[in-house]
């Protein structure tokens, strides 16, 4: 398989400490962070505000790459599942997907409701949310 | 800043074969295509259906990744604007995300729906459409 490598453009900062306690899904709750970018990237923030609603990419260094089925949610109880139909962290390429709002822009931070990554997570991107494509929350 | 491997876990293929041709946002059309996944993964694939809606992550190889401004939808009328509030594919860590309805199911290749990356384009994951995170259409 071809391979890439991709770079941490900043990282999280969160009072989530704990993979455990990370919620797993947006619905079960998860606080607000800082989003810290790399002054080499700072040129990319211009034009974002707040009240955008963004996709944060994120890379999961704490998932394990090597696993292709799981229990939903962790729940050893609910049968296992490809990793493709789950939003588990475990996965080949461990990458992210996080749906924010910006509430608070202060030079390369950029601070999110809402986000469900722990405190040290290396950023990989940031889109914006296109109505239509990705949808309407 | 730290870096980490990404791999391909397939690819695209499409009748979209060239870059110019390419659709810059889903709604201006894009045809249905077939992501061709490695053996390797799969196990990953079991419980996909037909009709899921997925969001697909591509590494987009032909991007440039020094730009950290673009003129919107490559129009140079328009102003420059910073690439995290954009969805051009030139951008550090330049990855694809496509939300694509499964229209058919084979082994491991997967139909889609309208998917704006050409021919060739690798594949890193494949994730469900969280209703309230990613949203409805």
């Amino acid at each position: 398989m071809a391979s890439f490598d991709v770079h941490a453009i900043g990282v999280v900062e969160s009072p989530l400490r704990d993979l455990d306690a990370a919620p797993r899904q947006v619905d079960e709750g998860a606080p607000a962070a800082w989003l810290v970018f790399e002054p080499e990237v700072l040129a990319g923030l211009q034009n974002l505000h707040v009240g955008d609603e963004v996709i944060v990419l994120t890379w999961l260094d704490r998932a394990r790459r090597d696993v292709l089925s799981v229990h939903p949610r962790g729940d050893p109880a609910r049968q296992l599942e490809g990793v493709f139909s789950t939003r588990s962290p475990h996965r080949p390429n461990p990458i992210g997907l996080h749906r924010v709002e910006i509430t608070a822009l202060d030079g390369r931070r950029v601070r999110v409701g809402s986000l469900e990554a722990i405190d040290g997570t290396p950023i990989l991107d940031l889109k914006p949310v296109l109505s239509g494509e990705i949808g309407e929350r």
